[in-house]
């Protein structure tokens, strides 16, 4: 029979990256594909500790329904963190647990947009994002960066020519895919913007933490006084993406629609995991452990900036990011990150093509997403080494 | 600052009954007003033992992403085991695992619904079911129900006379807020309109398997032989509904449009807990432990079947489930549950008015939902003979 889906649905493709993870079964493949923490990072004991002192104390609330905002303690422990820590969070925010970092871009998108609203996004961007403001029938923008983050005339071009914007999606900090960081004065004048063409500006931060070298730079939602940043976060990099715990920081207004959302969507997030980082947070330094895979990730970075620097070609130029888990790389004029990813997946190996971020689905962008959280050292190394061979081999045709 | 949310979520409400949760916390207070399952009813040290397992061999796998259909064991272990056992699912079917039975319902909007289809239901219904079509912006229309389910001359005469009838929800068997379950007959009437007026079917059986009397009636889904019914389950009732697995049964086609809205809602779910579902499937017997969970509720069924025929007033009936979770009252004209339930809050008995599984959230209903699975012998009781005392004075005005 015919299905008659919802005509915004009908466009929408499944996600080229996960597809991509799908078909690397090839246990030879070197993946610089995904967007996976090193699973190093994970503090297995840890948590196997803490999974059988809930399952001997706690297990009847553990296993339970719980309430759609989020385990009580979760809530004030990240809350509090954020606050004292970032100052991200004020006495007008409120906070809800989600079903991973992914939720709050679902929720927020839900209560906001309408059919012909408009999104502007960074281009290129997180895919699961944009999907989801597509999916949504959401009009959406890119505008373009440089190593100072979204252009802010470019933003404003479009602001005094277009109706209906409801919100501006950033990743300002090690934002996916490019690894860019967007400059303090570009996040006021961003904050500035917003006041003066009434929008809110949804600040994906699910890398901030991961800074290996720079100085930091404030997050968008520390410096809100007018209530119009949700700051989404996640534990997914920092304890364990499987088990899908993020949160939204924002105005109490909008975190109370977001979570009459959320009980339309799943009721509630698993609790026994909520109920696990609440322990976790209590019991052990979360600090300290940040500051391993910070130790971790460093040594990654460079390996993958030096592989870059020794394998490519000069007319490739890429970014040095100063955190978070992904390199971007951008190849000349006529030439086509779909193609050199297709070709480097045929020597078995995986990077993903620019295309798959680009907010108009360009299928000729010339860049290129590269990971190095997952990968070994020898497997950067390697991988990096063949893409360089299949790049020379493409540039001279 | 003024947020402008999308129009169609602006007149949503919270779910009434999460608000009266959350407004429980005297622990005097008897609630009959739940939805959730006894936590003698869970698992713990299954669970607890396959924690372990799963931490020390399949730790890396387990706290690491997962692909968004779901864990490949939990699919193709669910799937045979609701096809072997209940002829639910067929080689045209896929299932994904999904965030509780509450994503089945929120997935299948997203990918059917837009702005002005209709969504027909059982009246009343599920609240989180009716919340989720309405915030969809769908027009929802209601069936009234007697002992054999929802009335198919009333069915056929909106279908006579309504445009753009997307889907058809329903909960046959120990329906949710009365307890009915659809005759066998009308099941198969459905499938003839579905065919007829090319509508699909989302079949919810939450509570399916929980039966204490009378004879199986087959699933809608069994009986699909032209791809129309969706089956959503869930592990929150049989197993803990806090870990939030659930599934969908349905055709491949919408199954994939389904994965793909769910990647953009909240990627995957919880894998640690899926293998946790997989194990148990496979190292210990479900439907043992089913039994066992339906001998505590037949008991606590007939408690309150006993104290309602006991402490009610005459003119008051109400329903004697088969099965599933929930009982279900009707004042006699001119009374409203509402007021009947507020009185008995002060009284310290929790039950929900019928008012908030209302399809036109008919502020006057006179129905009432009572929930057995929660409370002990004891306080159903105790419970139902306040309530009977309420009523008694109500209906003496």
């Amino acid at each position: 029979m015919t299905y008659h889906f919802a005509e915004r649905i009908t466009a929408l493709k499944p996600s080229a990256i996960r597809e991509i993870l799908k078909a690397t079964s090839d246990p030879n493949l070197i993946s610089l594909a995904a967007g996976s923490p090193d699973s190093a990072s994970f503090p297995k004991a840890e948590m196997q500790e803490i999974a059988n002192q809930l399952f001997e104390q706690q297990a009847v609330t553990a296993l339970q329904y719980g309430i759609t905002e989020g385990y009580t303690p979760l809530r004030e422990q990240t809350m509090e963190r954020m606050k004292s820590k970032y100052q991200t969070g004020s006495e007008n925010d409120d906070i809800i647990i989600t079903t991973g970092g992914q939720q709050v871009i679902h929720l927020l998108t839900s209560v906001m947009i309408s059919e012909g609203d408009v999104v502007i996004a960074e281009d290129p961007s997180f895919v699961g994002a944009l999907n989801c403001f597509r999916s949504a029938g959401a009009v959406l923008k890119g505008v373009s960066m440089d190593d100072e983050g979204m252009k802010m005339d470019e933003l404003e071009e479009i602001l005094r020519t277009t109706d209906r914007v409801k919100f501006v999606y950033v990743i300002p900090t090690f934002q996916n895919p490019s690894g860019r960081t967007m400059s303090l004065a570009r996040r006021k004048k961003l904050l500035e913007l917003a006041d003066q063409y009434d929008f809110l500006i949804l600040e994906d931060g699910p890398y901030f933490e991961l800074r290996f070298s720079g100085d930091p730079v404030p997050n968008i939602k520390s410096m809100d006084t007018s209530g119009r940043v949700i700051f989404s976060g996640s534990y997914s990099k920092v304890l364990s993406p499987g088990m899908r715990i993020g949160f939204a920081i924002g105005p109490k207004e909008v975190i109370g629609k977001m979570t009459i959302s959320k009980q339309t969507s799943d009721v509630h997030t698993n609790l026994f995991f909520q109920m696990m980082v609440s322990e976790y947070l209590k019991q052990y330094d979360i600090d300290a452990h940040i500051a391993e895979i910070r130790k971790l990730y460093t040594v990654k970075r460079d390996a993958m900036v030096a592989a870059c620097e020794k394998y490519f070609d000069k007319r490739v130029p890429f970014t040095r990011p100063d955190g978070g888990l992904f390199l971007w790389g951008e190849l000349p004029e006529g030439y086509s990150g779909f193609e050199l990813c297709k070709r480097a997946t045929a020597r078995l190996v995986a990077a993903v093509p620019g295309s798959a971020f680009s907010v108009d689905e360009d299928p000729n962008s010339r860049g290129f997403r590269m990971n190095y959280s997952l990968p070994t050292v020898e497997q950067i190394d390697k991988g990096v080494a063949i893409l360089g061979e299949v790049m020379r081999e493409y540039l001279a045709e």
